[in-house]
This record gives C-alpha cells, sequence and structure tokens, in this order.
C-alpha cells in the first residue's frame, strides 16, 4: 500500500453507492438544479451553524483558484506560508485564476504561519501605486508539513489579517484530519475564527473527485459561479459531484475517515521512532509524517509494497509519509516490521 | 424522461461498474500515472490509427477551452459558427483560457460553416498590426444545429483553414453520433479530413464526466499537460476518469449509445411530423431535434414527465428534444401518444 | 500633406511651448506628483462642471483598454457597434486589460447605434449561467463614420443601458470634432447625458501623444490607478503629459483646433462634391470623409502629395479622407485642383 | 534639486529640439512606418554591432512587462533578484503582461545574483506538472543597489541560465550608466555575454519619455510588436518618440549624460563620506548612492532643497540618493556644504 500520499487511496464504498443511488433517476436536472444539490447546501449550512454559499468543484487546486480569484484582484497579493500547496505544487493555478495576482511566501515553523511574521510583513510594506499591495490572507489546515493550528492561532492571524483589511482564505485539504485533532466544531475553526471561505476537501478522505468551496461571507461569493462555469468546473451530471459529497457528510463518514488516518499515523509514528536514528522533522498531529529514516530501512520499504515520498529528492533520507482512510492496521504492522527489520540488521 | 438535454441523463452501468473495478485495489499512482490512463492513451492510438496525445478532463468546456489555448495565443482569433457552443454557452471559457483571444462568429445555414464563407472572411482580414490575426477554426461535430458536416464539406474548410495558416479544432461534445451518421471512421473525420486536435465528447453519451483532448498534432499538445494542471483539471485519482474512458471506449459502448441515441430521434420525429403543423427546423442527423410543433401539444408535453427545452425563450414554439443512450422506445411511444393525442383534440 | 488619418498630422505649437515651460524647473515629483498634474485635474472638473476622476495615458487604446476593464469583469461583455475602434483596430486590447471579456458588435447605420437595437439585443440575451452577461455599452463620439451621436440619441441609448445594468464607456477619440458639431458643452455630452466614463482623446487634434481618462463615477474609478502603473502607462516624467494637456485645454486650443478641421472637411467635401460620380457613404459631420471617388481621381491623388486611404483595399474606390487642426485651406485647395482636374480629363 | 530619483529629472535640451524638428513635417506616416523610427532601428543595429529587432515604447515597466511577456509563457517563471524592480516596484506589470507567470525572487548581497545561487536553484527545482518551471533569467544592469555586474558575472549568469533551457533578459534602465562603470562595449554587455533581449532605458538619463526593447534572439522578437499594440504601447506619432531616441544615440549624448551622472556620484559620495558616522551600504559604481548618514545631515538636507528618499520608511537614516545628467556642480557643493555644517554642529 502506497504511503507516498492520500491521494493514491481509493474511494470509500459508501461513495460509490451513492453513485449507484443517483443513477437511479434515467434523468435529472444538469449544471446544479437537482435534488441532491440543494440537500447538500442544506447540509452545510447545519454544519457549519451558518448560512453558507457552497459550490462543488472536481479537484482542490480549482476550488482554491476559484476562491482565490474571488477574493483578490488582478492587482492585488495573497500571503501565504512558503511551503504553502498554493504557491509550490498548483502550477501557477491562483496566478491564472486571478489573472496574475502576485502570491508573497512567507516562513514559519512547521509549516505555521504566525501573527507576529503577518503584522511584520504587513506593517513594513510599501503603500505605494508601484507596488502590488496585499489583499488575502490563505491559511492551510491541516499545514503542509502535516501539523494543525490552534484555533487561537487562526483567530489571531484572522484578526490582524483583517486589522490590514485582507480577506482570510483557508486551504482545508486536509480539513477532516485538522477537525479531528482539534476537536472543535467546523464553525469554530473557520467563520467564527475569522474565515472568510473555505476549500472544504473531501478527495483525500475518500471521494472520487469533490471539494467544496463554502463562503461565509456572501458577498465574496458572488462571482464564483460564473468563474467556475467559465472554468470548466460546472459539471453538467453535477448530481454525481453533489451525490459524493452527500454521502461523506452523511453518518459522520467524513470524521470517521479522518479519525481513523490520523490514528494510523500515530501508530506509525509509534513504530517507527523506535528504529536508532529515526527523527521527526514536525509534530504528527494529522496524518501526514515527515521523518528522517536510516537509508538501510528507506531501501527495505523501496523493495516492499509501502512506497513512501522521499521529501528532498532521490537521495534525501526526510521522507514524507501519509496515512488514509483505507490504510489498515495490517498496513501499518507490516511496514513496521520490515522498517524495524532492516534497521535491527544494519 | 426529460428531452431537454442528454446531459440530463444519467450514467451506463457499464460505466459505474468500470469504477468499481478501478476501486478494487486499495491504492494506485495519482495524477495519471497509473496503468488504466495508460490503457486508455492506447485505446486512442489504436481507435484513430495514429499516434495522439491524449488529455482527460472532466468536462466538455474543459477540453475545448484548453485546447484552444494550446491552438491560440492570446493575440489572435478563433472562427467559428455564429451558434457555437464555445461562443454562446460557455461563458467565455475560451476568452479565459486563451487569456484574451477574439471568438469570431460566422454565419452558416444548419449550424455549418462553408468552405466558402470562410475563405471570404479570411480574405477580407486586414492583415495589419492593429487587428487581431485569425489563428484557429473550430468545427463543431455534430453541429449545435443536430447536424453532421459531410467529411468533404470537412476536408473542404480544413484546406482553407491550412491554406491561411490556421489550427484546426473539432468540438466533439456529439462526436459518436455523428461519426454513427456518416458511418466513416474516427480518423476519416478528423485528421485524415485536416483536423489538428479534437475534444471527444462521452459525457453525454453515457459517462459520469470524461471528456478527451486528442491532439493528432504532436507539437501542439505541448503545452496541454501544464495548462491542463493549472486549471485545477488533472485529478489526483485519475484512474476513475481513465476507467470511464475505458469502459466507454471497450466493446464499442461508445458507438452502440450513439446508434441507438440517434435512432430514438428518428423515431420521434418520424412521430412528430405526421402532428399537422409539425416542422423541422434542421435535419435530424445526430440526436437532436430542432422543431416547432402547435403550442397545444406544447402544454400537453409540459404537463407530461417529457419535458422540452423551448428553444427562442418562454413563449416561443420552436423546441429543441435531445435524445440519448438511454431513452427508451417505450418512452418515445409514450411521448408521442401525448404529443399526438394533444394534437388531434386541438 | 496626408489626409490617411489625423494621427498623420504632428504636434500644435503650443503643445511643444509647454513642453518647454514644463522643463524650465531642474527636477519635479515624478508619477504625477506634480503642480501640472493638479492643474489638469482641476482643468477637467471646471470644463465638465463636476468632480471628476482623471488618468492621463499616451494612447487612446491605452485609455479605452484601462478604462473598459475598471467597467467590465473578466467575465463580462461589452457592446459596441461593429465598427468600434475598440473592436476592429486595436488588436484585442480591451480583450487584454480585461482578461477577456467579450465584445458584442452591433449593427448600426452611418456607424451609430440606435437605442432599439440595444434593447432588442439585451432582451433578447439568455440571463444564465452559460452566457457572459453584458456589462457594458460603449459608444464612439465621433463614431467611426465620421458620423456625430445627437445628445438625445446619447441619452437614449444610456437610458436604455442603465436600465438593464450596464455602465457607460465613450470612446472620445475625436471628442472634440464631436463636441464642435453639436455646440453643445462637454457635460451635456458626457455625464449628463448618461456616460459613466469617457476617453478624452487629444493627440489626434494636436498633442504629441496624451489622452485622459474622465471618469464621472468615482466609484468607477478606483482601481484605475493602479491598472495604469501595472499597464506601464504612468510616466515617470508624468509632467510632460500634463504640460500637454494643461495647453491643450487652455485657451480653447482643443476647439479651434477641432473647429478647424471640422470646417476643412466641409470645404474638401463640398468641392468633392462637385465631381462626377463623388457620392458620400455618411454625413460628413466631424473631421473625416468616406467617399467614393472615380477611379482616375484617386490616381491623380496617389500621384500627388495628398494621400488619402483606400478603405476597402486596394482597389476599392471608397476612401476616407481625415482633415486635421493643420490642415491648411491651401492644402485643401491644391487637394481639390488635382482631384477636379483628373475628373475632367477622365 | 531633488536626489530622491532620476525620474525627478527635467529633459536633456537636445531632445526638446529633437522633438522640434521632427514636427517641421506638417505630416508624416503613423504607427513607425516613418523615416526616423528606421533611423533609430539602424542606430541600434550599429550601437550593437549586430542585427537586433527594437521596439520603443514609453515607461520601463512596459519595456521589461512585454519583453518578459515574449519570453516566458504564461505557465512560467522568471528567476529574479529580490530586490528587482520588475518584482518590487512595477504593481505587477510582469504578471499582467505574462498572463500570470510567477516571479520568483532569489538573494545576492549589493542587488547582484551570482552563478551560484542560480545553480543551486535550478538544481534544486523540481521538474514535474505541479510546478511551474523557470523560463527566465532577469538581470538588472546597473542593479538596484547602485552596484554593477562585472562581465565575467553576467557570462556567467548567462551560461548558466542556458544550461537550464532558460532565456535572458537585462532590465537596463541604467544600462548608460553601467555601461560607462565598466568601459566596455554594449556588445560585450549584451549578447556577447549571453543576455537574449535587453530593456535599454533612456528616460532616466535624459529623455521624456522613451525606452527601447532590443531583442538579439529574432525568434523571440516576433510577438512583441502585436503585444505592443494591443497594450497600447504603439504610439501613432511614433515618430516623436523614435525623434528622442534618434537624438539620445547622437553624438553620444547617452554616454556624456551617463558619465556626467556617475561622476556627479562619486564626487557627492566622497564628500558625505567625510562626514563622521556616514557609511556606505553598496558600492557607489553607477548613479546612486545607499547611504546611512546621522540624523542631523538627513534633518538639514530634508530643509533644503535637496530633497532624500529615507530607503527604510520615515525614521530610518539609510538613504537614496540619485544624481542625474543636469546635477550640476554647484548642486553637489551645495548639498555637501549643508550636510557637512549639519555634521559638525551637530
Amino acid at each position: 500500500m502506497s504511503f507516498s500520499s492520500d491521494t493514491a487511496s481509493g474511494v470509500h464504498p459508501k461513495i460509490l453507492e451513492a453513485l449507484h443511488s443517483a443513477n437511479a433517476a434515467p434523468s435529472a436536472p444538469s449544471y446544479g438544479d437537482d435534488a441532491l444539490t440543494r440537500q447538500v447546501e442544506a447540509q452545510f449550512d447545519a454544519l457549519f451553524e451558518t448560512k453558507t454559499a457552497v459550490f462543488l468543484v472536481p479537484t482542490g487546486t480549482a476550488a482554491n483558484a476559484l476562491t482565490l480569484a474571488a477574493l483578490t484582484p488582478p492587482f492585488g497579493s495573497i500571503l501565504c506560508h512558503e511551503e504553502a500547496h498554493i504557491h509550490c505544487d498548483e502550477a501557477g493555478a491562483p496566478e491564472f485564476y486571478t489573472h496574475g495576482a502576485k502570491l508573497v511566501p512567507l516562513a514559519g515553523a512547521h509549516g505555521r504561519l504566525s501573527a507576529e511574521t503577518l503584522e511584520t510583513h504587513l506593517t513594513a510594506l510599501p503603500s505605494s501605486i508601484h507596488q502590488v499591495q496585499a489583499h488575502t490572507l490563505s491559511l492551510t489546515q491541516a499545514t503542509e508539513a502535516g501539523t494543525v493550528y490552534p484555533l487561537d492561532h487562526i483567530e489571531a492571524l484572522c484578526r490582524t489579517a483583517k486589522r490590514f483589511g485582507l480577506h482570510t482564505h483557508m486551504d482545508g485539504a486536509r480539513f477532516a484530519n485538522a477537525l479531528h485533532f482539534l476537536g472543535c466544531s467546523p464553525a469554530q475553526m473557520t467563520w467564527k475564527a475569522g474565515i472568510d471561505a473555505l476549500c472544504f476537501g473531501a478527495t483525500k478522505n475518500g471521494t472520487l473527485g469533490v471539494e467544496a468551496i463554502v463562503v461565509f461571507d456572501q458577498k465574496l461569493a458572488e462571482t464564483i459561479a460564473v468563474r467556475r462555469k467559465r472554468a470548466g468546473h460546472l459539471f453538467s451530471k453535477m448530481r454525481f459531484l453533489s451525490a459524493q459529497m452527500q454521502a461523506y457528510l452523511s453518518d459522520d463518514l467524513w470524521l470517521h475517515n479522518a479519525a481513523h488516518a490520523n490514528a494510523m499515523a500515530q501508530k506509525l509514528k509509534d513504530g517507527l521512532l523506535t528504529i536508532s536514528g529515526a527523527t521527526l522533522e514536525h509534530p504528527v498531529e494529522a496524518n501526514e509524517l515527515f521523518i528522517t529514516l536510516p537509508e538501510s530501512v528507506l531501501t527495505a520499504l523501496e523493495a516492499s509494497p509501502h512506497s513512501v515520498h522521499r521529501w528532498n529528492g532521490p537521495h534525501g533520507t526526510l521522507v514524507r509519509m501519509v496515512t488514509s482512510f483505507n490504510t489498515s492496521e495490517d498496513t501499518i504492522n507490516d511496514c513496521l516490521r520490515i522498517a524495524q527489520g532492516a534497521a535491527s540488521t544494519a
């Protein structure tokens, strides 16, 4: 089983069942004018305890880029962590969708920005026509380092952002994993903490391919529907995106999946840290490990079915390992057996 | 059953089965590095009897816009029929993806451009730095009027386009229906006739949501992969797009679906033309009817489960009716019974 | 002397003098923070009898495209006459600056749109997420046909536009010529008639290279300053643009220049119409003639210093002739002598 | 006299004279089809000892952004110094013109990048579809720190860039000042060192507003003419841009101006360094000083006609002082007298 990414995992059986159910009627209204889509909208309102504007799209990159374009004019900038997915791993999608806004990377330990860093940066910004002006703050929850922002951390960042007139975006590709770690409510982790718009990930946590843009400030949502169509992200058979999301949110499937992935990450971490020389790069708070392992261990894993992702190129010994909703305990045990075996014979 | 659009239809059972099969393994490489995607690429090479470059995306608008952006610089223009979907119904997606190229609409009877119209237009174009220069010709097959370009027609158009240095794009949202009507090979209807790049539709003909960009001139394909990623159309769990396409192309499913839809359109047409006052707007060559019906008939249909699309606004009597892979003969019979009943009592 | 375009004319001596005066001080604040720029802003407020937002740029294309981008989102459309300069002769500048908005050409006799045509078009527009929605109406005054919209005509067009929620733009490349023809005030021809933003041309009428964007609805002006900088149209030595405009607006230089050019056009028209076979294509209301002349006359003119612009390609006999602030009566007389001579000997 | 920027200086008398001369004929061909423009093109070929493609535009931001757009696709990146004007001071013009390419800032002492830094960065770049790929290296000569790249430094950077397939751009806003410092030929400092395209500044060094895009690799120039038109930077009365450049390049005016400005900078530096506590931030190699001065000195200068630019905000004591073609020795002496006076009484 691959530990290289949670995108390598398949689809939860309940999601596939939902596609079947949605296909029962021979026809249904296209482009989101269907009952399932209405149902998903109601689910998000209930989940977030407020009126939301919801837009389903098939990928996280689409969700982030569309949302950032709604928050940021072409002549604005987006502040984010220097390792943010939107800055490093989306091939310039935010630049494309915003028509050329600038992503401004800021440093921060363990994938997290601090309110102090943000304040220092914003205070030093020249306010003139010659410089791109800051419009949006983007936070990733859980972060790209597998850590999670505590609530008061998000609140402080959003407070600073708002003081300088910025909009706030949360990239929640691993929203469920972060929420499980914090044990708070979705509302607390978002709009109650100052977030204007959320990209609510689901694909990495068991769906086939669906993410929700969830906007709390209705005024900011006005342009998203037409931008989504114009980007080719409005599905004609939308009910099959909605069916996935409907099932994902039902019976706490999303939370169960995340809880399992997080537990497996902890188990994997505990087992690997028994290996001499194994050191964590970041605290493990969601479903990702960034861990340095002896080369002998890596070689053994790479020869096994349990692939890992060497983070700093082909010869580095820092690896990323990601657990998923369908990572079984047996897989973890087998992986640990191989790793520990390789370590003891090295 | 809705006759308003083939996008209202559901998903063919074999496509859902394919999603199940693709989910058998607990994990697989992401972003298209999987075996199913390789298989689909090979299928397209075989189908078109040449080496192709294939890119799967979830919607037709994405397919068209990405392809046009690969063929046309921001400062170029795209010539198309004045009723072309890319011009009228994609909310400016080609303009977005090309970064501002101009769509130039040309007239033509029954949804078809003629080589003469194209030649006249291109000859009259001023060739100066002050005008946007023509770069691409886009044809829709089957057309937005439900008609089909004969092969020699496509050849003549492409010949003229090439003489003026244009690239050629085919919007094949209903490619299968057109191919069935002509009874020719996919190669004959595309690259052998002078087409550089095709958007091969599948969603309207039974898949859940997948279309293929098929490029015959490899040089033109160079930028599509990065543009697709940048647009958020590269699926992390790509194998579930590939699985749909793989099943669609297997055992001639795509052709059987199109043959059925086309046959149902003929049956519907024949039945409706028995009604006094019913007149066809365009020849019925694929799976769409554009037909004027008495108001009494429309009222009766609108009160029935068989919805139609009034083409010229809420009070017009020209309607579009679209058949699909899952339009049953019983549905057609029931629809005709209602329509003919309403006509006879009017 | 060239009659091919008023852009072929040079610079009025008072404009060059103004550049000298502006250069008297060895240094001055850059980027528009200078006294001359303040003075020009005050001049526009006085001229238009209201508070305006003014932005100087070096070319008419820049003025139009920047203004249209401030009025129209990337996913909107701009309605204009089918012969509008913004649609036909700016190489897609509006599409570039708006990030892909669509220009929608409408027909109209003698270069003028009618309120009826506009209303019919707007009423028929489908209002759905699948179509680009109309955001802006653009009028050219004087028109590309050398005609002028009467005031009630502009008012009717703007009233219709506003009823459908559109912004209104006036391309005033030949604003002075139109104003002289109507004999009304600048306010009457613009904001009092319903115009939101004007591109106030000056280059064709005697400056070296400066145009003013004049915005009457301050809210619409908010993004223009940063867009101008971002487009490279903010001059570091701005005072030399301002100096031109300051001199142009002083002592009614702009109106005298236009009055002269218009008078010369009338004289030229009257003389040419004495030629057998000479027929006007459009009424001559500003400083442009569109006139069909015998081939022998055209040949004679082309062999003389008085070049003309064959409007429909190298073999057409419809020509455009443009007079300018510095077209002398002697030049007109000489041109007429040659033309009439060629006609009489043909 | 302002020392805040060389853009605060006026226009050299010979440039104004050239405008007068160009205005002698009552009319001339528009849009660059005139004799002066041809003459300027020939001047550049001679100056750079090779066939060049030359495009005149009114501002440095336009020159840089247009050139970078010709070198870099929307999905590419541009590597530059972290203090580069294109990254920090053009309000996102490169992002606008390239349609969303990413500027990637790299560190380097005294405003200069090193080939080692470049190589390290390029080697570490992941080569995948998920990341924006590097397409262009941009160097500023003289740099934003008032220093100058030695020839072997440029050569090493370009060699590394070419090895990784990058295009090379030089922002020569102060090209003349750098050239004078190095005492080499224009060819040596550009194409012979590996530069593909140069923005040849003239505005800061005595013209009213004109810069030249000079392209050495003809293939890269293909799209610039249409991009210039589309951006509104093609002057209808182009001959008045050409006249400025023609005069600027004649009789070595450009080199004399730069030599004078550089000499004045040295004189100013020498005088200021006699003040106790005065320290240079960067070597003075062109016409800019970055110098820390006692607060009492700054206060005295700010009360005098000799304005300076506090570089790090209103309370910093690091200032930028820029000399110009028209900074007189008297001005320098007066400025030093005031500064030294304030220092001695502090």
